[in-house]
C-alpha cells in the first residue's frame, strides 16, 4: 500500500525537477521512505474505522485522508532524481530499475495520475462522513496504490 | 526543525487516544519520525525558495507548505501512546522523558498549539504567493518548531 504509487509521480518528473544542491540522494531516497510510511499508517487508520465492529470516527478519517491526500499531492517526483535508482535511506530503495526507465514512463505516468486522483476523492469522500461511502473509496485507493507496487517495487 | 513540535500535540492526547490494538510501539515511533521527516524535506523546499538568489516557486512552495499543514494536523499525538517513552522505529526516539510527564503537559500543550497554528499560517501565506511572507511566515514556523525542540527533543 506504502511505497510504490508514488514512484509513478515520481518518476514521470525524475528528470526534469530541479533538485536542490544539497539534497544527497540518501536523503531524497530517505524522505520518499518517510512520505510513504506516513500515508501507510493513515491509510491503516482509515482501514480501522471502516473494519467490521469498528466505531467510524469521521474526523479522525479526515485528518488522516487530508495526510495523504497532501503529501500525494506533495510533488514526491523530486525524490526520484537521478542518483537514487539504487542506494540507502532508512532502509535499501524497493524502487524496481523499471521506475526509473524511459519506456515504462507511460505506465508510471498512468499508475500515478491514477493514485494522485483517487488520494483527491478520498479526502472529498472523507470530509462527506459517510462509512459506507469512504470504505468503498478507500478500496479504490488502495487499488491504485497495489497497482504501481505491483509493477514498479520489489517485494 | 522535524521534530518535536508535534510531540507537544502528542502527548496532549497520549493517554487518551484510542490505539489500534495492532498497533506497535516501534510502530508508532517509526510513524511519528517518519512524519517529522517529511516535514522536515518539506521545510527544506521552503527554506530553498525564500534564500538569497533563489527563484521563488509558487506552486512548489504551495506543495510543501500543504503537506506540512496535513501532517501537522493529522492527530500525531496518537502516536506518543503509552510504551512509546522509550524505543526504535527507524532510529532511537529522541524524545525526552518531560515530554511524557503530566508536569510538563500544559507547555507541551502550549508549543502544539503554536506549531500547528504557524503551519497552518504557512499554507495561508504560500498560496498567497509573495516571497517576502513567505519568508517570513517560515521563520515564525521554524520557531515554533525550535521551542519544542529545545525542551521536548534531545540533541
Amino acid at each position: 500500500m506504502k511505497a510504490m504509487s508514488l514512484i509513478a509521480a515520481a518518476c514521470v518528473l525524475a528528470f526534469a525537477a530541479p533538485v536542490q544542491a544539497a539534497d544527497k540522494p540518501e536523503d531524497l531516497i530517505k524522505a520518499r521512505q518517510a512520505g510513504y510510511q506516513f500515508m501507510a499508517w493513515n491509510m491503516g487508520r482509515i482501514k480501522a474505522n471502516t473494519e467490521p465492529g469498528a466505531q467510524f470516527n469521521k474526523e479522525e478519517v479526515i485528518k488522516a485522508a487530508n495526510a495523504i491526500q497532501a503529501i500525494a499531492n506533495s510533488g514526491m517526483g523530486q525524490l526520484y532524481a537521478r542518483g537514487t535508482e539504487t542506494g540507502k535511506g532508512y532502509a535499501e530503495t524497493r524502487a524496481k530499475p523499471e521506475a526509473f526507465m524511459a519506456e515504462h514512463q507511460a505506465k508510471l505516468g498512468k499508475v500515478a495520475t491514477d493514485f494522485n486522483r483517487e488520494a483527491n476523492a478520498m479526502a472529498a469522500v472523507a470530509a462527506g462522513g459517510d462509512a459506507a461511502a469512504v470504505k468503498a473509496q478507500f478500496a479504490k485507493l488502495g487499488g491504485t496504490c497495489k497497482a504501481c507496487h505491483d509493477d514498479f517495487r520489489k517485494k
